[in-house]
């Protein structure tokens, strides 16, 4: 990043002539063309040579998430902007859809100074936020400890979705779920219920299709098939394990009567009203806080460096004995 | 709101000069001094004056709903914003909790021109909403003519409820619902219920509490012990359906073995997922659009006036025949 004391130097005239001219305060128009050539010539815009003045922060931070329509994001939603208000920021909301152009609008916005920083939950290709040396805090997925991140301890939540299972009698497991190309966090919930069922002898089965998938439905009826006794399933998460209830009862097999199922993320419609399935919950109150704490540690300081992985926890949705 | 002109006149100087100011550019200090003095005596902020600018958008909306963890809600914010987008605009999120204190910062922060208008959906006294004269649009609650707002027919989404529970087979019909004491457009559910009621000679009851209110599955077990006939149930929203349908569950009665129910919104979970009860759906995205459409023209035009009801649509979520 271009610095005002190279801009001085390139226009010839004092730092103090440079920031006059960056914050539009009254100065002689020779040395206003002589410092806007400079800005040219380096190619920096104004905004990227202020972004380093306190005084221009927006207090406004970017929250981009794959979508608001969806109960786990918007609560992610709800809570940062409470915390953020907390300490007098506002929320600029995006809706990536997944979609890497619209998170570089962002952080587009980012550079031009709109905004003082940005948290996102993405599963695309985040090179750019790192590469942009901006403050930054990525929720869900991890990367390196060079990139701020706040995630829940996905490993243990797996072990502990199979011990619920096992505590309330459950014999025959099964984990269904999905993964896609990229290493992401949620590949630990799988790893942690494999590794506490095979310390614990607990028979298990796995289904773990590649994303995007088909047939679901057929690999869930056939397994059925092949292994009537399953009477313990841990979905990859709880939208996922609602599916899985709607399937089975393709093949008169019901929740509580014949089997009990443990999804992940701690879905609820809203604040008020109860679990959608029971559920190995994420703390997502606890993220949302945890990662305004570090993004504003990152906006003070820009070598603040912080990754926080949070406890979950067993949620009864009424589909467990 | 004082116009740069009543500016130039106290400060005896050029319009010009007041716009060099309030812009930040280069002008004599003894013109600052008065255009300042002049600004001080009439009580205007800078930004009050500078919000005349088109330069000075933001391209920013607020939008405050009571909070976006909530399915109707969420979905709002999800149109809103990709509507937004199309036309270049940022979307600020504001969970107001119901809370006129955190609407009114957001309305202060219009007022400093950090934000171009607002959206709202709030069930708050908005006097200061219309007194403010800044761009602004309602959702769902209707005020005057004078008041921008787009809601859903109600009335009329009421009476389709009506009638398809009878066309698809129910005798006995009843409207579960609560109100507030300020006027709202969802009281006109009720009302378009029971004109259909009334006009084709259907037995129907109602249920009506005020809010808040504490026992609502005591009034329901109560009907239903006093009718026992009671098969085709209109509920005021989607929420409400699914909380009827767990407290029947208490008695023994289940959606589509003993009765019928229909909810209004139209909640999904996400976009991809079914409705979570049949359902007068509005049209969110309608919605959505409309809003954003009809803020932009306030925006661009102050006197700009529009109200707009978008028609209803039953959807089939699985709770009735």
């Amino acid at each position: 990043m271009t610095t005002m004391k190279e801009v001085a130097k390139e226009a010839k005239v004092s730092l103090g002539s440079v920031s006059n001219v960056i914050n539009n305060k009254p100065v002689r128009p020779e040395t206003k063309r002589k410092v806007e050539a400079a800005i040219e010539k380096l190619n920096y815009e104004k905004n990227d040579l202020a972004s380093g003045f306190k005084t221009n922060r927006t207090k406004t931070i970017g929250l981009i998430i794959p979508t608001v329509w969806h109960p786990f994001f918007s609560q992610i939603a709800f809570y940062v902007e409470k915390y953020l208000l907390e300490d007098g920021y506002k929320l600029l909301l995006c809706n990536s859809n997944g979609n890497a152009g619209s998170e570089l609008q962002y952080i587009q916005l980012l550079r031009q100074n709109m905004i003082d920083g940005i948290i996102a939950i993405t599963y695309s290709d985040i090179e750019m936020y790192i590469n942009s040396k901006l403050p930054f805090v990525s929720i869900d997925r991890i990367f390196s400890t060079n990139v701020n991140f706040v995630a829940s301890k996905n490993y243990e939540g797996g072990r502990l979705a199979g011990k619920t299972l096992v505590d309330k009698g459950s014999k025959n497991l099964i984990f269904i779920g999905s993964h896609n190309k990229f290493v992401n966090a949620t590949m630990d919930r799988r790893k942690g219920f494999v590794s506490f069922c095979k310390e614990n002898n607990i028979n298990y089965e796995v289904i773990d299709l590649l994303e995007p998938y088909q047939g679901l439905d057929l690999e869930i009826k056939k397994a059925f098939a092949k292994n009537p006794k399953i009477d313990g399933i841990f979905a990859l998460n709880d939208f996922l394990g609602l599916d899985i209830i709607k399937i089975l009862e393709e093949i008169d097999r019901y929740p509580i009567r014949d089997y009990q199922i443990i999804g992940f993320d701690g879905i609820k419609l809203s604040f008020e009203r109860d679990y959608v399935i029971s559920t190995i919950a994420q703390p997502i109150s606890g993220i949302a806080r945890k990662s305004v704490e570090i993004l504003l540690k990152n906006i003070e300081d820009e070598n603040h460096k912080e990754n926080a992985y949070l406890p979950v926890d067993f949620k009864d949705g009424g589909t467990t004995w």
